[in-house]
């Protein structure tokens, strides 16, 4: 890898092309938190949209002309000019030229077959078109990257004229070429051709690289194209982006820097990156994938057993990089054949003291409870709070004395649901009733109720998700009912797990314990918490 | 590309490998179905699992034993002999050589790091290790795979040895040697590296590729292996497995075959992809991911204006290929169930006479209940039922005037359940309570004991499998409970589907469905079934 450059360039398009995923929107106040999230982690430049496509973009540029950040520049976007006017009569161009940001990306057609069929024009007129532009900008003082829109499949079309679009745009004074794969049709291979035939008809020109993901590749042809090149790399915070997303940024940069040797980031910002990709996620209100490379709360989960013990031998056995150094944290997962080692760096990180003698309670409980058809894999909450049981670290939030719930289907196609609980708290009792759209949000409501007076941070946490699953896989005592639920404060997402004959009661488990492991915090805070919103269930079940 | 091999061998993992992801489980009856529907893609190769670790493989393996497949072989997996201890004498290898299946696939290290720090023993004796243990199946008949596990680390650290490791192995008989970048680490200018090394030292020795997506490039470290000289690829649909996942193995097939010129799958069964894709997703209770390549619900979504004008005016402008030769679409809302061929097709299978205007409808009505939160690829019951309902010949089995269910805990701790239904058939009521050990159990015993006398077919019947996720991505309605519900007659095994706000309203619509389909068969054969065993649901939910 000695043609490696050393310094890489980083180029985020969140804000404009990752917006063309289904249903991904942020108000200017939002792009704006992520303008600063990407400066805190070093991105060098952040494509926020061109400055006059509609009022939301135009409050954002107003925004940003304000704002002062540490490394990250702010790059407009547009078109090359329209056909048969003059650069300076494009509006357009006219805005980008009047724009604070000091930078603008043009993106210009680079593929004969999109200047015939969807631009039609001449191929003569579409150079000038690209040329026209850059001029016009660099002559208003702007630095000019082309973005060469479908380079690819146009340099397998016709090669020579997907060249020509490159050159007319370097010597108009483009400051940089984006080589894109728009359709994301591309592989590793063809990026290596391209780039060496770029390189040698326009030599010491910049290149950048602008990938797709449509054949699962667009990390790896954005690392083939620095391999071969490019220094400037662009991509979405978590891949986002429509169809099938953009290159993942956020991967790129771990790979550029841990594996390729370049400098993306200065290395100590390096661990931001976990934090960055999760705070976007959040923004977006998508759940964070928990398989994403590096920063996923899965990337750095083993198997307890061989792996678990290997990673404690030497990390180097079982990890492809240190998982701190990306800021995210090794996670062992829980199962029947989990070591005392594991428990132990479990308890560890709830805070708990643990000796051999409770990891070993912990580990025939588990067993026992696996037995049962419970699995704590996806239920780190319930867990936990299993661990505090055998430590003698729990106090229940209530005892309870009975509860039903009453669904009915009507005549008239209509169903209603009815709980009502009887529950202890302290010395007192409790009997409260509520409807729901299903006997879990019943039973969530009928508790929230009783409870809520005393733990007002209650009302902070939400049920987001809600699994359910026949076991008939443990035999002997006949098929059993899990149900798994996801819940969330808004800072801290935990699952817990019921398991019943009963789907109602696996439920009920599962629901008292979300709550109780959410609560933790503040149960010896009590009252000191701020109630915001209304905590309603997300679970209509 | 000249280099690129014709013929490329699948093999598929996600019965094993794929399983490491977190919360995963598939019953002995659930990874049947994977097989057939893996064999119906046509992938050469199928590991199963270890024939004996525990008495679900055991099913599995008697299962498949009695099986006969189109296409697929099934591969036993297990591990190189335990140190100190001769290959006839170790259980485990002999397990897989007493197995039906006549192929193995044996895990074995390759980096002298693991041989060092984990498997704890000499260099020579892991070695020996390997030798043995793949002497000893292919003395037994056996077709052996080595998985050379850790090779890429292992030959970063020991080139040397690792590779004596695979020497060893293809010297005692190994008919195919996989190299695995097990913990995900390598990009793919190593992978061209270290093939090129293997196959000087070992030319002529088959070769193929299992990687992993810890560095978000598992599919182009695959096709850099490809490309390098490796005849067989691994990886599990849709990628699943521990930490960030397995290759994809249906992404890795059709870049394969779409992009590389090799031939993995016969070209008419390559439009299987994306139906298999979210078949095993809907298996596991997963949300098929929508930005998945090529399979993916947004894969080939296009803006509306510019990329949909463009594509009218040809296809290649937007598209990196035809979506339809991976049985995908163009409109994001359209299921693969929704194309009208697919349509006249099913209804075909199904006996039911189809033309383009019923056809039509069965389109529309999908895209309604689609945009309800249905989905029909794990439904084939309710959609076939959809299919009679549009073509006019639908029977109803009874008319529902109500019902209603009552689940109750106690204060000792137990939980009971009664269920009233009250419904209708020809002019006659019927009103009746069962009890069950939860609310569908107790509504499935009330109506079957409703209709049973009428209906004797129905205590074939079997509820095998019941799966609830909510679904709140149904903008406008609110969150909403999707029941799939898997029923078997002892031949044939179908699904059926029910979405409400509420879930049990949503069990009950899918547990009619159910019992529907089943009895279709029965319905003008009256009391001509021999009624065989309780007919008593495994469904205690």
């Amino acid at each position: 890898m000695s043609g490696t450059p050393n310094t890489i360039e980083s180029y985020d398009a969140t804000l404009r092309d990752g917006m063309g995923g289904g249903g991904l929107t942020l108000t200017a106040q939002e792009k704006l938190r992520v303008v600063h999230a990407l400066d805190d982690l070093g991105v060098h430049m952040i494509e926020a949209g061109f400055p006059a496509s509609n009022p939301k973009e135009q409050e954002l540029f107003e925004l940003l002309e304000a704002e002062r950040l540490s490394v990250s520049e702010i790059v407009a976007f547009g078109m090359t000019r329209r056909r048969d006017r003059a650069a300076g009569e494009d509006e357009g161009l006219r805005t980008l030229a009047e724009c604070f940001a000091p930078a603008c990306t043009l993106v210009g057609k680079a593929s004969i077959l999109h200047v015939e069929k969807v631009v039609r024009v001449s191929r003569e007129e579409n150079l000038a078109m690209i040329a026209d532009s850059v001029a016009f900008l660099a002559a208003a003082g702007k630095r000019v990257l082309l973005d060469a829109e479908h380079f690819f499949d146009g340099f397998a079309l016709d090669p020579a004229y997907a060249l020509d679009c490159l050159r007319v745009a370097a010597e108009a004074g483009a400051e940089r070429l984006v080589l894109c794969d728009t359709n994301g049709g591309s592989l590793p291979p063809f990026m290596r051709t391209a780039f060496a035939v770029v390189k040698e008809a326009l030599p010491g020109v910049p290149l950048g690289i602008h990938t797709h993901d449509d054949s699962g590749c667009a990390v790896a042809n954005a690392l083939a194209a620095v391999e071969a090149g490019a220094t400037q790399v662009q991509g979405t915070v978590n891949g986002i982006g429509e169809r099938t997303g953009n290159a993942n940024l956020i991967t790129l940069i771990a790979d550029l820097q841990l594996k390729m040797g370049c400098e993306v980031l200065a290395p100590e910002r390096l661990a931001r990156l976990t934090e960055t990709a999760h705070f976007v996620d959040e923004l977006l209100n998508r759940t964070p994938n928990p398989a994403q490379p590096y920063v996923g709360k899965h990337a750095f989960a083993h198997k307890a057993g061989l792996h678990a013990a290997g990673v404690q031998a030497d990390t180097r056995t079982f990890e492809h990089v240190d998982p701190a150094v990306v800021g995210n944290s090794r996670d062992v997962l829980i199962s029947e054949l989990s070591g005392r080692g594991t428990i132990v760096e479990k308890a560890r990180q709830a805070g708990i003291a643990a000796d051999e003698a409770l990891a070993q309670r912990v580990v025939e409980r588990v067993k026992e409870l696996e037995h049962e058809g419970f699995q704590f894999e996806a239920a780190d909450g319930s867990f936990e709070l299993l661990l505090r049981k055998q430590a003698g670290e729990y106090e229940p939030l209530f005892r309870l004395e009975s509860w039903r719930v009453i669904v009915e289907k009507h005549a008239d196609g209509h169903a209603t649901t009815e709980a009502t609980i009887k529950i202890w708290i302290g010395g007192e009792r409790y009997v409260r009733t509520a409807e729901g759209n299903g006997p879990v949000h019943a039973l969530d409501r009928a508790l929230r109720d009783a409870i809520g007076e005393t733990h007002p941070h209650l009302k902070d946490i939400d049920l987001v998700n809600f699994k359910v699953r026949i076991l008939d896989e443990t035999k002997g005592t006949g098929a059993v009912t899990r149900v798994l639920i996801d819940a969330s404060d808004g800072h801290e997402v935990w699952g817990s797990i019921g398991v019943a004959e009963n789907l109602i009661a696996a439920s009920w488990d599962a629901l008292v314990d979300s709550l109780e492991y959410g609560m933790q915090g503040d149960r010896k805070l009590a009252a000191a918490s701020s109630p915001r919103g209304e905590g309603e269930s997300a679970l209509h079940g």
